[in-house]
């Protein structure tokens, strides 16, 4: 049906789903007015780039007005910010896997309540690029965890639950084919590793602690390359299993900063 | 002596040292000069609520002006806010571990780099409540992972380290005895549990996944209740863990908003 799956026996009886971190509610809002037609959900970390993506997709797409004063739909709460331009929803998740978890939760709520369909989900964020050029783009085929596993391992409760990271494998191919189309555009699929830590987690020697040699540093590293990863963050495993789990066609293409 | 323990063999070494995600840096600014006299850090989440609080503790410490214009000292980036008000300085640090980790790391360096001493921590965030009166507020005795344990696990490269999450006791007990002088004004000492997720981490049955029954929530916060724990959060672990190991009194204490 293409259809958002809600895998909550709960919901649909609920009389009101208010959307907290979104400041939207089905009570508050016309959610299928809004986002019903909604086809491409843009995900990052920052809320001045989404805002700014946001504003580039006005004018790639060629609509009215000059995109410059878009409002923020979650501008009743500095928790996140959301942009909307034609059938583009541009949104910022915050740092981490937790903060990404509660916007997701609650983005997939929204697109069930709107009856979207067939929506397709990027994450455009930054990562740390491993052995490839500054600048590059690197299309996620598997997101993967600091062992290089393709696995999520989530907490309900106090049950450890462990989730596939897989993501779709056609997406990316499409997403590299239209890459091909630009000019000196640097891009190319890997594994993208997820981390809970910006320093500790990702071999940094400039945290306030750190507790390994320049050596060890490397040679983690280098294992990483060896097992695919070319790109590091700290999202895209809970992406990978909530979009996956929702039915969601998912995908994370995230630029090499360092 | 009253310093910061940075425990990091590299960063004194180093020629430059950029607080990324702060916008601030040794060699930009002269952090000495900005942050010398700080005394007491405040954290939250939210970026507006720590700008409030910035205001508010302007007008509680009799200062200058009124208050209603402090600049966001981070202004140059939208990962974090921070605003200062005499010698207290009050920062959001996003939402989790991960997120609150990347701030509290460079904070840390800052308060080393300007040479503070005998600073006092204090997490001000919400939380939800465990038996307890709406409005009350628990600070923290000791933060506690979901399986109830003082402990925070930390993934150094592709290891996992186990650190405590012991805090402050006198500042505990010191900030009970404030709070027994404001009338009406509930407060009490407690654990406080640190999950890695709002919904399916924290029992709550209106997620896009929901995989356990009503019974099953109440009986594992009854569990939690039973080992102590008031309240649920998601950085007190990694608060508690990074304000230990490098020598700031540290203290969290959050209000009960559900």
């Amino acid at each position: 049906s293409g259809l958002v799956h809600i895998k909550n026996p709960y919901l649909d009886s609920m009389e009101e789903d208010v959307l907290y971190h979104l400041d939207l509610g089905t009570k508050t809002h016309n959610l299928p007015a809004m986002f019903g037609d909604i086809k491409f959900v843009c995900v990052g970390g920052s809320p001045n780039r989404m805002r700014a993506f946001a504003q580039f997709m006005h004018k790639e797409l060629g609509l009215m007005g000059d995109g410059e004063d878009l409002a923020d739909i979650c501008a009743g709460t500095d928790r996140y910010a959301m942009y909307r331009a034609g059938p583009v929803l541009s949104i910022s998740h915050g740092m981490g896997i937790p903060s990404i978890s509660i916007m997701l939760h609650e983005l997939i709520k929204l697109l069930h309540h709107a009856k979207c369909r067939d929506v397709t989900i990027i994450r455009i964020g930054t990562s740390g690029g491993l052995g490839i050029e500054a600048g590059s783009v690197v299309i996620t085929d598997m997101a993967v965890d600091s062992s290089f596993k393709p696995r999520f391992e989530q907490v309900v409760l106090d049950d450890v639950v462990v989730r596939s990271t897989e993501l779709d494998k056609d997406l990316a191919e499409e997403l590299l084919a239209c890459s091909k189309e630009i000019p000196d555009f640097r891009t190319l699929i890997g594994h993208t590793m997820c981390t809970y830590d910006f320093y500790e987690g990702q071999g940094r020697l400039d945290g306030a602690l750190c507790s390994f040699s320049s050596e060890k540093k490397l040679e983690y590293l280098k294992r990483a390359y060896d097992a695919g990863v070319r790109n590091i963050e700290m999202e895209s495993t809970a992406f990978a299993a909530l979009c996956g789990l929702c039915g969601l066609k998912g995908e994370s293409s995230c630029s090499r900063l360092r």
